[in-house]
């Protein structure tokens, strides 16, 4: 069994109306050192494969095909052994 | 400036019906080797800070006050300095 931790963010060049909603509401608490912040989706996926290069195939494609929008987000994945982080 | 790269996820006695309903299009789609499903959010903070363990503490508060319900949610980050990931 191996977890795969996916996260999606939106690109760089799109508009984060979500994250500048929590920058202000950090900056109105007082948090003022915090410049920018963009916010995206964390998903985990328990995968039942033998090994690690199958995991992160499966992941690969759950990614492309359904967890992110190839037009107007990123993603970056890890698989690690699940009970080991 | 440093970046935290944080995750905020349900706590695992949580039901979590996003990460189910996510699961289930994996699965008709004939992913079925995927077994748990679980969503969160995933947040990246630039912190304007000299230090580190500065930049940590301004992430945790966040985390405390803004970003993490603590009676639902569990958070974790890491904090690298920005422009090394």
């Amino acid at each position: 069994m191996f977890k795969a931790k996916i996260t999606v963010t939106l690109r760089k060049s799109i508009l984060d109306p979500q994250g500048k909603a929590v920058e202000h509401s950090l900056k109105s608490l007082g948090y003022d050192r915090i410049k920018d912040t963009r916010i995206g989706k964390y998903i985990e996926l328990i995968i039942d494969s033998d090994s690690k290069e199958d995991a992160f195939v499966t992941a690969e494609e759950a990614c492309k095909k359904v967890l992110a929008n190839p037009v107007m987000e990123d993603y970056s994945f890890e698989i690690i052994e699940e009970g080991k982080d």
